[in-house]
């Protein structure tokens, strides 16, 4: 029998814990949830199978330890900031240890430790990062070991509302952390190379430079630049890569509309805003537009943004409700931003029957030799998930961990020490399990002559 | 005999030190001017009155110590970041110091210690702070003192290219610190307030907001928005006041000019420009455009701007010299901002025979009581320099510094403890002297019935 320890209820677990509970009895697993909330705990098992749930301050070493002492493989789940404790106590107590979440600077710091004590510490198992790494990893290897030149990659990760409830005219419903999506692209300019060439965005252009890019049977989507590329060439042995970028997708339109937040300066989270506790939508919107008791907000702001009365992106500002008399709701000063995601929560959260759609999306350009033509690769993943709480963010993040987790208590996986799934005897076994949940790459070599649609 | 000792000997020192010789022999003065460049000390004196001279390491406790303890007034000219270790000198070995500089967190919390110690120590003593605060205040308090009240108040200071030295298409020439320009307008959002309501611009609107100024006799320029204008409301004791709005002065046409920067991201100081030590004019802009190998820089800058072919945008931007195929010049990985700075003061520096100019402008406007018509006043000055070094930056900022001294020395200021010039014992004295060097404002009443300009 296999002691496995769950750290953390979230709602991403629920298709990890599903995936253990499936296995449990072939594998021989005893599987245990720890959660400050036991309640959160009780309903993701809801009663399947022969689950322990235990109540846990993760906050706390001693709590923490007794479980992980009786483990044999712990997997946290929790907010990114803790694992790096759990880790901690996983070292200490001679435990493997598997995370969702980036490899942190303390973590890394902890690798020679880990290796010489003969564990294996895996993160970055989740959607992104995760099944991005082992896409992208099987992609380019196969392509390299191939003996071809790899001259460009480009990766487009989003998650989006599942066009079956998608009823909305930006397209888009939050379907994972808001305040990740409002604050996007801030904190330094994006840097990429293209064709050889260093290329820089600031964020006041970021959501006006995007790629259109067409899924087979789901149609046209547009990714805009995530923040640094630069540092995948590392990541994915690609240091010489003529062209590399990496972005996130929304449906076409969504940026256009999305920039006119950043021009206004609505997604600031800088500075608290004087007396927003008290501040109505309109309020909100008209502290970002010049005095005029004679202009309407919504003239004032088509003015100043040029759009046209009749735009889409005035019809999506109108919808969103960003001109209403409403109260915004907020009890105390709050940040533009955070003001921003209240507003927008009121409208882009997704229903109870509503389904989420996770999209991944590479372009590969590679040549045999110098002298021979270029070819080009498109490799696209699309997930719709099932009712909520099981969702395509939740599948896609707990089964390439659960898969993890199966393959190195069954031996399949050996390899020791702190990473992410950059190799073959990883990314292999778990890619071909996620194709038993559909959850699988469509690639297809471009014809040459056609024009690429990106 | 009072012993003054002028610590620094940079190029605002100069005008300080022609007012201190003018009138050590009236006063008894024994002037010291202290800098770790004896021949910049000497180049600024040039052998005039009997002014000694010493070479001090301002970083050098001892040293500093050394010259302070014979002096009986310190004034610093240093770097402002020393300010706060001369203040210490001076707190210890009871010495009094003005200094041009904002009051630091550090000089604030020395102030019980300076009171008690029936010390003077006046800062924000030059032009912007300085007589920006002094005309204010006069102004507003004048206004007060005959029972109005008030309801609006703008301030703006430029430092520019006299008129007769205005020979390029931007109508302007570095005449101060050319890192601060181009960083000008970043690191947090414009607060302001307007008519009652919190005004908030962020950066990349910065320079798309600006308020068209005319001022007799030298005509048209622009005001973009300073930081934080909120705080003066505490400082200009203003905290009911429903308009308060402080920015900086350039010639009409700068701001939608300079925004083209902004918004490529060339204003980006966080981080280095992989390469750049090797980089044209040319290729740098190039870095920010998207990669085209069909299209020019030219081109392909002017359609992501949206600039005409024969703007006076496109102008401006070739007369720089930003499509040239120039080296930089930088011998090592540089921010955008450092590139930018390095490509401007190839165009921007002062030539030998030219002339600087400081233009201030006020805005107020008040009511007796709050049935009565609302009046407004202008208030301007415009200090064209002489010959440099004695530009009008160095005399607005050496000149009130200098009038200071006098007064403190001949027991007119007898006001304690750690303060900027904003009572009226101080800004009346130092306002009237300084007429007598034709800095001075023009106060004009306009027509209620007349459209303000601004």
């Amino acid at each position: 029998m296999h002691n496995i320890l769950v750290m953390g209820a979230g709602r991403s677990a629920i298709s990890l814990i599903d995936y253990l509970i499936e296995n449990a009895e072939r594998e021989s697993w005893r599987i245990t949830v720890a959660d400050a909330n036991r309640e959160a705990a009780e309903s993701l098992v809801s009663g399947r199978g022969d689950v322990k749930i235990v109540e846990v301050d993760a906050t706390s070493k001693d709590a923490r330890r007794t479980e992980i002492e009786s483990a044999d493989l712990v997997i946290s789940m929790l907010p990114a900031f803790l694992h790096i404790e759990v880790a901690k106590d996983c070292l200490d107590l001679k435990k493997n240890l598997i995370t969702p979440s980036y490899i942190s600077e303390e973590m890394k710091e902890m690798a020679a430790q880990v290796e010489s004590a003969e564990l294996t510490f895996m993160n970055e198992l989740g959607v992104d990062p995760g099944i991005d790494h082992m896409s992208a990893m099987r992609l380019l290897n196969q392509t390299r070991d191939a003996g071809n030149e790899i001259t460009c990659f480009e990766s487009f990760t989003g998650g989006l509302v599942a066009p079956e409830s998608d009823n909305n005219p930006w397209n888009y419903k939050f379907t994972w952390n808001p305040r990740n999506v409002v604050l996007a692209g801030q904190g330094g300019a994006v840097k990429f190379k293209h064709n050889g060439r260093f290329k820089y965005i600031p964020y006041q252009r970021l959501f006006r430079r995007t790629e259109i890019i067409e899924i087979p049977e789901y149609g046209r989507f547009e990714g805009y630049a995530n923040r640094d590329s630069l540092k995948y060439r590392e990541l994915y042995d690609l240091m010489e890569v003529p062209t590399i970028y990496r972005g996130t997708l929304r449906r076409t339109g969504f940026c256009r509309a999305w920039n006119v937040f950043v021009q206004m300066g609505m997604t600031d989270d800088s500075y608290l805003m004087e007396g927003s506790e008290n501040m109505t939508h309109r309020e909100f919107t008209n502290s970002f537009l010049a005095f005029n008791p004679d202009d309407s907000v919504e003239l004032k702001l088509m003015h100043y943004m040029k759009l046209d009365q009749d735009s889409e992106i005035t019809d999506k500002l109108k919808w969103l409700g960003i001109f209403d008399n409403t109260p915004i709701g907020l009890n105390k000063p709050s940040t533009p931003a955070q003001i921003l995601q209240k507003i927008l929560e009121k409208k882009w959260t997704l229903s109870d029957g509503d389904k989420d759609m996770i999209v991944m999306w590479h372009k590969l350009k590679y040549r045999a030799s110098a002298e021979s033509e270029e070819k080009e690769i498109h490799s696209s993943m699309v997930v719709i998930g099932d009712a909520q709480p099981r969702t395509a963010m939740a599948k896609t993040v707990g089964l390439p961990v659960g898969i993890a987790a199966k393959l190195l208590l069954n031996g399949t996986i050996t390899r020791k020490g702190v990473y992410a799934p950059m190799y073959k005897d990883i990314y292999e076994p778990v890619l071909n399990e996620l194709e038993n949940y559909d959850i699988k790459f469509d690639e297809r070599e471009i014809n040459a002559k056609e024009k690429t649609i990106a």
